[in-house]
């Protein structure tokens, strides 16, 4: 199978979002994190009531990856028909995918990063909560709130004023002693790397209001693309510091399970 | 200025909904409340930073249009281009535009409709609310709510519980003489049938618990497409009679402002 150029303008995906996608690291062709990838298609399927495509169409592509670092990203829409927002009783739906050549931000790996809050509150949707569908409209709005090329990542609160994540990563804290990360069900993204860490890692499901992880031994971002970020300061939406962060020894352990996973170094 | 056939895979509003579009009445190839498109279309682009085409850019595609009724669809993306969520600098959008021949629901104007309750919340963000934008999963979802062919429409509370639309039109009432609407500053979308009713008439708007309209005079499901229905039954979510109303000279009011507007027939 062949990925077509473009998308119909009937496409169901171009026209409301009506889809989901996943973007894969893939090293030397081997998709990393692909079962946790699957999953959350399959999750996303159900949530969408489209039918999930059957494992061997969605590996297909892997069949023209390169060498080296790429980026995979399938999207997989509900395809045409239905009338209107109604969706057609029978949907096929349509793959699509595109790669990229990566390469990941190594520093901030070694040094951190710097973050800030965002200002713009996700809607509450439980129905669609956790899944990478194609309605991405808030992370864009989120992302471009900021143009300091010295802000790696803004955070996210929902409209009750709960942190969520950043706009295209997971966040994960170590609180005394316990490591947490914000539950996803009522919006946000379940990212597949922190999918693979609460499999593997005693990781607390969380609510909590964006100031409580200012008192946190240690802070991460982590997606299954860049891998995982210890964030070493966090601004407020108006650039004032909230909270300082020295690397330490405790930043490289949760990198170090992750890095693991996706064949980066670990220090 | 031809629409191309189809969306390029790099396009933002076919991977992330990062766009906005109208679905425009065309009699004999004249739109139809033409201004009130526009004018929803300049909010959305200034929602969305983008930079707004020119009038002619966006009436071109009328040249193709066709004899009798016709639905234009204009879809307006931000193009391509930016890095991840992260819009471009400087966006240059792209317009792409379907023609389709169009019937209304005469029988709907004459007879009223029958309504339901979604069980679908809609989720607050006051930063995309009113715009017809391309992130409209919430849309599908509760559309996919019913399969009766008896019912018409589906009506949504936001996830405060206030009363907002309903799928793809929006809701006006008369209760104790008052024309009320629900206000759409925190989501739902803002229809032209809807502005150009408010620029004529004296309707409020309001916050409105759900069940607060069964005690309505009269209720109307409105859109610059399907004109006006008149509500004859509103059920709940499970099938469950709420309120029911008999067509009265009341409702061919509004429902004749309106369709004078359309061209549409007045009883």
């Amino acid at each position: 199978m062949r990925s077509e150029a473009a998308w119909p303008l009937d496409d169901r995906g171009a026209a409301y979002g009506d889809g989901l996608f996943e973007t894969i690291l893939l090293r030397d062709g081997r998709p990393l994190l692909w079962d946790e990838h699957l999953s959350r298609l399959v999750r996303g399927c159900h949530a969408l009531a489209m039918p999930m495509p059957a494992e061997h169409e969605l590996a297909a592509p892997l069949a023209e990856a390169g060498n080296g670092l790429q980026v995979l990203k399938l999207t997989l829409t509900r395809g045409s028909g239905g009338r209107g927002y109604r969706p057609p009783v029978s949907p096929v739906p349509r793959l699509r995918w595109q790669f990229a050549a990566f390469a990941p931000a190594e520093a901030h790996w070694q040094q951190g990063v710097r973050v800030r809050h965002c200002r713009l509150r996700l809607g509450l949707q439980p129905a669609l909560a956790g899944l990478k569908h194609l309605n991405r409209l808030e992370s864009v709005l989120a992302r471009a709130e900021w143009n300091d090329e010295d802000i790696a990542e803004g955070l996210l609160c929902d409209s009750d004023g709960r942190l969520v994540e950043a706009t295209a990563m997971n966040l994960v804290w170590q609180r005394a002693g316990r490591l947490e990360t914000p539950r996803l069900d009522r919006c946000g993204v379940a990212g597949t790397l922190r999918d693979a860490l609460m499999e593997r890692l005693e990781i607390h499901e969380v609510d909590i209001r964006p100031e409580e992880i200012e008192a946190a031994e240690a802070v991460w971002l982590v997606n299954s693309v860049q891998g995982v970020w210890p964030v070493i300061r966090l601004d407020d939406a108006a650039g004032i510091e909230r909270q300082r962060w020295s690397l330490s020894p405790l930043h490289r352990t949760l990198q170090g399970e992750a890095h693991r996973l996706l064949g980066y170094p670990v220090s």
